[in-house]
């Protein structure tokens, strides 16, 4: 038994498979959710994600030994604000939030000095949302990463890391901002490579050949990934703007070399880029 | 019946269909198989994707009313100036490869006048290969360019379109350097970006994070595209370098716009791409 009550806020895919698998491993005695709709609620108790749960914020985390964080970002400094003067001291505030760099030391900043906060990032995919798409095995060799600073509770630390491996997920320890760098090179920077390949067929060059009407393989690839929320993908790529930034000037430099290449009849230097891509390819998906 | 004989030169995965279809339709009397190992022949005759094959190229075209180039691109100058002694007067000669340009008129040059050229393109998927993938199906609703100038013989041009239609194709006549440009948007393009994509993963701003350890959906997506053969892209790449350039450089400022916008908190305009990118997935995939 790792912790005997545990308040999850925000029970949709991220939060209830936590719940799902803590349930399942019994690691937990007792889980509450909170959340606004009292529909998603009472569905997370009904496929046992969470024991039972609050519409009020206050009773929901009141007696609780850890909160996770699992609304979207920016819903976060709200939320730590509210809950803080209702938290027993000693008690641990997390996050499975997407972005970190300044947030941590700000969140830290929110709660009182008895309260522990530790920022944490399952990287689980995403495609589907919502409690109904939960399942207890989303974090199954799943890496996290937490980020502690110099300013970090180590016990809290611990007992976090021992929470998510728990549900058996790969736990790295790695600076916010560095966390904020890896995200936006593997996990922002390709949309933004999606999003600017389609918006590159409506180019004056090309447009009126009508090129969509042509595409097999090549262009479809990326019409999955150029699906996703635009409303979303905005707020991400402001929120993180530096480290987006960052990880577009690397690609524009990337992409004027193999033109510089491919000018150059360079087919050996091209050659050797495929192969790595093919390489890194391994890595990615072992 | 279109033809009394049809001869397919290369029985993999695009002539091996294009037989299966035609053999189905019973469009065409008797279609003789080329290629250099017996095997594949023996195979592609087992499938009934052609008739009987020949290992002599000159017996291969004699009396045949029309041949279909399916081998690689780089193949096709050797195999015209090889057949043109021995193919009939009106004889029919079209290709399935994948850059036109020049190679039209060039190919066109090499063959007695009474002989007629008309270029082509089936863009079909091409994941797998060989004969033993070929499907009677492929060319359903299937887009097949044809590129024709003002040199090419209207009845020949007819009697493609015939051919490809007969089959279940969607037959559109494109100039053929607008077809290199067109391809080189919606096939090459995609692939310089998914492999510049994971070239960057290596830049040695973030190499030493090991960010492809983190990667969730995002890099992932593009992980298969970047996976096709290194020799075929640089060859690829190398021999349509103009188009690809055009393409390599539209895509650099539409990033560029991209990143202004991010820098700019200008969250409208990229709504406006997001909502575009959407827009445009839903003709390349309907």
């Amino acid at each position: 038994m790792l912790f005997k009550q545990v308040t999850i806020i925000g029970v949709g895919l991220i939060g209830g498979s936590l719940g799902l698998a803590l349930k399942k491993k019994k690691n937990v005695k007792t889980i509450v959710g909170y959340g606004r709709r009292r529909g998603a609620l009472h569905k997370a108790v009904s496929i046992n994600a969470i024991d039972r749960y609050c519409l009020s914020l206050p009773k929901a985390v009141k007696d609780t030994e850890l909160v996770l964080l699992a609304t979207p970002v920016g819903t976060f400094e709200a939320l730590c604000r509210l809950m803080a003067p209702h938290l027993k001291p000693g008690t641990i505030v997390t996050d499975a939030g997407s972005v970190k760099g300044d947030f941590v030391d700000k969140l830290t900043a929110l709660l009182p000095d008895e309260i522990h906060f530790v920022g944490g990032h399952p990287i689980a995919g995403r495609e589907k949302s919502g409690v109904m798409a939960a399942t207890g095995v989303l974090y199954q060799g799943c890496r996290t990463i937490l980020t502690p600073t110099p300013y970090t509770n180590r016990a809290a630390l611990e007992k976090v890391t021992a929470l998510w491996e728990s549900v058996g997920a790969k736990v790295a320890e790695i600076d916010p901002h560095d966390h904020d760098r890896i995200l936006s090179f593997v996990s922002h920077l390709p949309h933004v490579v999606a999003y600017a390949l389609m918006e590159t067929m409506m180019h004056p060059r090309i447009a009126p050949l009508s090129p969509v009407e042509y595409s097999a393989g090549g262009l479809r690839d990326f019409t999955r990934i150029a699906a996703s929320s635009p409303e979303m993908w905005r707020d991400i790529f402001l929120s993180n703007k530096k480290a987006v930034i960052e990880g577009i000037d690397a690609y524009q430099e990337t992409i004027e070399s193999i033109k510089k290449k491919i000018l150059n009849d360079d087919g050996e230097g091209l050659i050797e880029i495929f192969k790595r891509a093919n390489d890194i390819r391994g890595q990615a998906t072992r």
